[in-house]
C-alpha cells in the first residue's frame, strides 16, 4: 500500500524536523529523541485519544518508535550535513503532511463518522504533531503562522472527502488529493504564498 | 433545557475569545479557527478524554464545531467593532465559566463517578480551554493568575454538589449555583477582586 | 506493598515542586494547587489514557487528589522554610523519578504488551509530570535540558524490564532497579555530570 510507505517516509521526515528544532534549543540526547518521537507520533495519537480508537498505533506497532528514535539518532550525528538539505526537507515535509491528513481523514470514515469529523480528524493528525513539538519547544506552533500549512491540510481533507463521496476509487482519491495537497503546499513555499492574518490589538 | 442553550452560548463566546487572542499573535486564518475551536471546545474533550466517555461531545455533535467555525470567521470580520464590546464580553465568559463547570460536574455524577471526582470535572470543563488557548499562545495561562477565575469555577462546582447533596431539585440547583458563581466573577471583574498570589524567588 | 508508600512519597514530593514553579510565576491559591496536582498526577494520566486504560488512576483513588491539594497547600505556608531543604526535594524528586518508571513499567506489561511500549510508558510516567509543568508555566521542559533526568528514567526502565525477563523476583527486580536509578541521578546532581547535547543553529 502506497500509503504504508509513505506514512513512514513521513513519520521520519517528522522526527528529523523534531530533532533539528530541539536541537536549536540545545537539549540532550535524550530531549532531542522525545521531542523527535513525540513530533513524529503524536498528532496520530491525539487523533486515536479523541476518537478512542485503543490500542494507539505505536502502542500496537512499536517498530514506528523505533524509526523515529533511528531517525533522531542520525540526525544528531549527520547534522552539519543536513544544513544543504534544507529545502529537501520542506519538501519531504509536504508529502508527510498530506500524507498524514488522508490517513486521518481515511481512518475515521473507517470507524463510521461524518465528513465533518473525518476533515477535523485529519487536520489534527496533519498538523497537530508539529503543534506539540513547538509547544514542547516553547514557541508558538508555526503551522498557525506561516504559509499556507493548516490550510493544505484542510483542503486535502475536503478534497479527498468530495473524491471519495463522488465514488472514485480509493487509490484515485488518494493519488490526486496527494498531488494536489503537495503542488499546493510547493506553491505556497516557493511563492512565499500567505493567508491574510488577524491582526488584533487589544484596548486596555 | 436551559443548560443546553447556556453551553451554546458559551461555546460561542469562548471562540470569540480564542479568536482575539489568536489575533493577538498574528495568526492566519486557518489558525484562529483553530485555536477558537480549541478554546470552547478543548476543555470538554479533556474532561470527555480523562472519564474515557466516548464518543466525546464534538465527535457525537459536529454542529459544535460548525458553530465556533463561525463565530471565528464573524470575529475576523467584526473584529473593529467587537473592542468596544470588551464588557459584554467579559460578562458572557462569566457565564460560560460557570455554565461549563455545571455541566461537567452533572455528566461526572452521571456516570457514577463521587463528588471530589466530579468537582475536579467541572473545574476542568470549566478552565482547561482557556488553558489549552493560553498555551498555544504560548503565555501563562491567565487563569492561574488573574482575579478569582478557577476559584469562580471550583466554589460553583462545590455548591452545585452541596445542593445536589440536599436534594434540591436539578433545576433549582443549577439556577442558584448559576446565579452565585456569575455574581461572584463579576464582583471579582469589578472591584478587581485578587486571591492572594503565592510568590516564590528560588535561591539559585 | 513498597511501591505504594513510595508513590505516595512521590506525588506529594512532585507536588511540592510543581506549588513551589507555581510560586515563581507569582500564581493565585488556585493556579498552584492546579499546577501541584498536574504535576504530581498528570504523568500516570498521560500513560493511562494512552493506553486506554480507564479509569484513570485518580479516578480510581480520588485521595489522591487531595494528598497532592494538601501537599500544595502546606507548601504555601511553609515556602519560606523550603528554601533550605532544596537538596532534600532533589533526593525525594529523584526516588520519585524512579518509583513512577517502575510504576509505569510494569503497569503496562500486567497489561499485556511487550518491552518497548512498556519502557516507553516508563519514561512517559516518570517525566511528563514535570513536562506538564514547565509547559504550564512556559518553560522549556527541564528534565529535556538538565543532567541526567529522563536519561535515568530511561535506564531505570530497561534495568528493570532485563532482570525482570531474566527472572529475578519482583521484589529483588524493584529495590535493584530504585537503587540503580536512584544512585545514578544523585551522582549526576552532584557531578553535575550533563548528557552531550546536541547544539543546532539553523541557516536561514
Amino acid at each position: 500500500m502506497i500509503l504504508h510507505y509513505l506514512y513512514i517516509l513521513g513519520i521520519t521526515v517528522e522526527a528529523i524536523t523534531g530533532a533539528l528544532k530541539a536541537g536549536t534549543k540545545k537539549m540532550d540526547l535524550f530531549g532531542v529523541i522525545i521531542i523527535a518521537c513525540a513530533t513524529a507520533i503524536g498528532g496520530g495519537n491525539i487523533r486515536d485519544i479523541l476518537l478512542g480508537n485503543y490500542p494507539i498505533s505505536w502502542v500496537g506497532h512499536p517498530e514506528y518508535i523505533v524509526i523515529t528514535t533511528c531517525a533522531a539518532l542520525i540526525t544528531i550525528l549527520a547534522a552539519p550535513c543536513l544544513k544543504y538539505f534544507h529545502r529537501v526537507f520542506l519538501i519531504l515535509d509536504a508529502l508527510g503532511l498530506v500524507t498524514f491528513t488522508i490517513i486521518g481523514v481515511r481512518m475515521t470514515l473507517a470507524l463510521g463518522h461524518g465528513f465533518i469529523v473525518a476533515s477535523i480528524m485529519g487536520v489534527i493528525t496533519g498538523v497537530s504533531g508539529g503543534v506539540i513539538r513547538d509547544v514542547l519547544c516553547r514557541d508558538i506552533p508555526l503551522v498557525f503562522q506561516k504559509e499556507v500549512y493548516a490550510g493544505v491540510s484542510i483542503v486535502s481533507a475536503w478534497l479527498f472527502l468530495l473524491l471519495h463521496a463522488r465514488g472514485l476509487s480509493d487509490t484515485c482519491a488518494i493519488l490526486i488529493t496527494l498531488g494536489t495537497g503537495f503542488s499546493l503546499r510547493l506553491v505556497a513555499i516557493y511563492c512565499k504564498l500567505e493567508i491574510p492574518k488577524f491582526n488584533y490589538t487589544q484596548i486596555q
